[in-house]
């Protein structure tokens, strides 16, 4: 059995970009327990005063089976434990498990701990002992053991064994400059599962050379059964361990259920969640999760999936939550365009399929862009077998004030024709000429369709599109994200005016909850 | 030596996202070449037009000591090859180099082709033989070979031996899904390197379960000598072999000068012309060349960095053409604030940089984020400092109008305090509300400042902030790139309403124009 250490709550934060409420760590502490992660680390209490306040707020949370670590690093030299503020805040945590770290690296003890080595290893025994012989279970992370090894394998190890004599249960081998290559990493972690073969040894891996998760492996290969990691990769630099890859990898091809596999199936849902606590856009490449870990675009790819999946996919998408697709773009063939309908539920003769393929192109050749818009698609569909749509804007303007930079205003009116009636409506927004138009035009079909009450905005994208992209001219493709319910749906609008292309991809979105008819039979209606 | 192919104009576009225009691919191919690559495969002519059209155009350009590859498949079954319209087009392209790729998965023959598997082995030798006997050398691309070789060995290895008898000179491994694991490609590998001991053995590898870099390098350890990838790893799924990080890794680490070192100091710039190119915004945490890769956020790698950078990084930045960087941000430290000023030129003392410190916490609550944003920071610091800006809003309005949904037209006024001054302009643009802003505040100030004339707009992203992360307003945080000359600078605006954040951001990016040192020295005034 191989356990798992999250450690996304602290050292994901270290990753460019990341940063987390004390609210955020403790939603997502509660979703990593559920989801079965044996330890996570939530911080560093001696650090910043947030992750002190995350374990103050920790203490009266039910984790279940999954223990709570706290994080910092051995005394400072010259001082008792008991006179280190930073040794006596991670003790205040008060969780049952405390991960410490400690050089392996002479180079880092003398020149930046700027001590000797003998110092340091007394540092490391005294911290150690200080929180064991208060009933803490110590997991000791031999910062750079690596590079340490390759310099001075007696110092690397007499570092462990000074944990050891502390009374530490784990020692942890990290990569922490993330340069290690895998078969150094198998005989290194092999050199100290050997000599110390009561205890536990684990791996804490960095992807600067896109080696993480492949180090990861050969370390479990060589014996350890302890790793950490971060949900999605976040870290320092390119990213810790991402476990989202890992554990899969870990649980359906070596066999190992560190996680049980019912509960992968949680997985994209996870990474999802996470990214979204963390504000990050995710990674649509992502191995396993991604939304196109399973999508295919070439031709070949597609017409073989449809007769048997495992031509195309290493394993099935659904064990990790995710699903297949099938893409639409100017240089998709024929098939995916049908399969990518079929899975709409839209049927079209060849004759259609071929005006449709060329609108598409047509479309993206001005700054369209349908691959993750489906509902946009749909709507092309829709309208090229000759469906009508619920409305049809006339016009338009908005209106924004200012006086200084902080107390703008904004006023929209919309015309808007539902079936025979012309609907002119305005509205204003401390939100903005979006939130304006958005609300004005509501105001306008509402009346008509009160279901739409239910569809609610909820991520709005700009881009700008250079030269090549659009043509020859330079202009902007607004992505938007609405939901009803549980569906997500996703519309996209393009124009050198950023607000008509904002309004463009609004009005789709309420075109297609209103047309769509999984949307229709599933959701109830308000009106 | 290690011969490497390119991919990215190839099994790069069959990513999610990914589109190249002709302009586009011959740009690519271009640089390409000029940074070192062996072999380039341009496209699938017998797949798509565009592809054709491509290998047309380059016809007649020069790249040196690169070679062009098109890429394509066996015959058809019960065709002749010269009877398959897919290999005249191949032949057609007139590349010294052909890219065949034919099935070895018992599976594949069966299921996908829907043929015998002595046919598939005809079909092989057939239209290897064809190419070879008109010239051109073959590389036979062995597609799902892993996953063939595990089902079985034997047929697998006697696709080999087709394409052997038909004269193609390298044959190289696929893991078409990308789901094999690294000590698997090992021991495969070497039983191919030694049953195949006169010919060139490649490694094709995909990142299904991040492990495409790990598998190419485990291929080379095991003998192979052709690696295919593409730069960045864009490709179908989750992506192809990375050659961005497979590269540094195989010349500095184990040694093996594919690329000339010298080269890979283009290394950076190479990565994000390919992403400009194919408009993709570039991955910051990307191993070697993302903006993270070298970013250090903890406070004690900052101050131990500081002392020597091998403590916390695994190569010199310069080796790849990036550069280290210290991170702002509210959870950092005190000693990362002083670096990044440090870095900026500006001098500030304790009391002052914890007053700033204490600001960016404040202003990174309303929805603004310094990270990349540095001449926002740069401003900040400068305002702390007692310093005045050169020009203040006093005020601004925008009014968009549109008949229906494709011709609006923007208006926009601005009031600004240059000095003593106050001028009220007023502009109109087809190119929508941020457009016409931009041009009636370069009315108002560049009589002043003639010299602001030379600086554009390059890139303009808005992002909706969750509840969470921007307090308890819902805005819009919008981040624009600028430059003059070959400088780029960041800026970042946080409101509700979103013409307000971009101009807040746009009004940053010429403050800092005239104000930053560097900037005033480098670049010639216009006025």
């Amino acid at each position: 059995m191989v356990e798992i250490l999250d450690t996304t709550l602290r050292d994901g934060t270290q990753g460019e970009g990341i940063s987390l409420s004390v609210d955020d760590k403790v939603a997502i502490a509660k979703r990593l327990a559920a989801f079965g992660i044996h330890l996570i680390e939530g911080g560093w209490p001696g650090s910043n005063p947030k992750d002190a306040e995350f374990f103050r707020r920790m203490k009266g949370v039910d984790l279940g089976e999954t223990r709570l670590a706290a994080f910092g690093a051995t005394r400072r030299k010259g001082l008792l434990p008991e006179e280190d503020p930073s040794v006596l805040a991670l003790l205040e945590a008060e969780t049952p498990v405390v991960v410490l770290f400690g050089k392996s690296w002479t180079l880092h003890v003398l020149e930046a701990l700027e001590t000797t080595l003998e110092e340091n290893l007394r540092m490391i025994e005294d911290t150690v002992a200080f929180f064991t012989r208060r009933g803490r279970r110590v997991v000791y992370d031999a910062e750079h053991f690596f590079d340490g090894y390759k310099e001075d394998p007696g110092y690397a190890l007499a570092t462990l064994e000074a944990a050891v004599r502390g009374g530490a249960d784990t020692l942890v081998l990290c990569d922490t400059n993330g340069g290690t290559l895998p078969e150094e990493v198998y005989a290194i972690t092999k050199a100290v599962v050997e000599r110390f073969p009561h205890l536990r040894i684990g791996i804490h891996p960095h992807n600067d050379a896109e080696l993480a998760v492949a180090n990861a492996l050969a370390a479990v290969r060589a014996g350890a059964t302890h790793a950490q990691g971060t949900i999605n990769g976040y870290g320092e630099r390119c990213g810790n361990l991402n476990l989202t890859s890992f554990l899969p990898t870990l649980v359906f091809k070596y066999g190992i259920p560190a996680i049980p596999p019912e509960r992968l199936k949680g997985l994209k849902e996870l990474s999802h969640f996470v990214d979204e606590r963390a504000n990050q856009t995710p990674n649509r490449r992502a191995p396993y999760v991604g939304e196109a870990a399973f999508a295919h675009k070439a031709g070949v790819h597609v017409s073989a999936v449809l007769k048997n999946p495992r031509t195309y996919e290493h394993i099935p998408p659904e064990w990790v939550g995710n699903g297949r697709r099938f893409l639409v773009s100017d240089v998709a063939g024929r098939s995916n365009l049908l399969a990518k309908l079929q899975e709409l539920g839209v049927d079209l003769s060849k004759e259609e399929a071929k005006r449709l393929l060329d609108e598409v192109k047509a479309l993206e050749y001005e700054g369209y862009a349908f691959e993750g818009a489906e509902a946009s698609f749909y709507l092309l569909a829709h309208r090229l077998k000759g469906g009508s749509l619920p409305f049809s804007v006339e016009g338009f303007s908005v209106f924004v004030h200012g006086s200084g930079l902080d107390t703008a205003w904004a006023e929209a009116t919309v015309r808007v024709k539902v079936g025979e009636s012309l609907q002119h409506t305005a509205a204003e927004s401390p939100f903005g000429p979006v939130s304006a138009l958005d609300r004005a035009f509501r105001k306008a079909v509402l009346q008509f369709y009160p279901e739409l009450s239910d569809v609610e905005l909820t991520d709005y994208k700009v881009r700008i599109l250079s030269g090549q992209e659009a043509g020859t001219n330079s202009g902007v493709r607004v992505m938007i994200e609405m939901k009803r319910g549980e569906e997500r749906f996703a519309t996209v609008g393009a124009s050198e005016n950023i607000l008509e292309a904002s309004l463009k991809a609004l009005t789709d979105g309420y075109a297609y909850a209103l047309l769509y008819p999984s949307l229709k039979e599933t959701v109830p209606r308000a009106g």
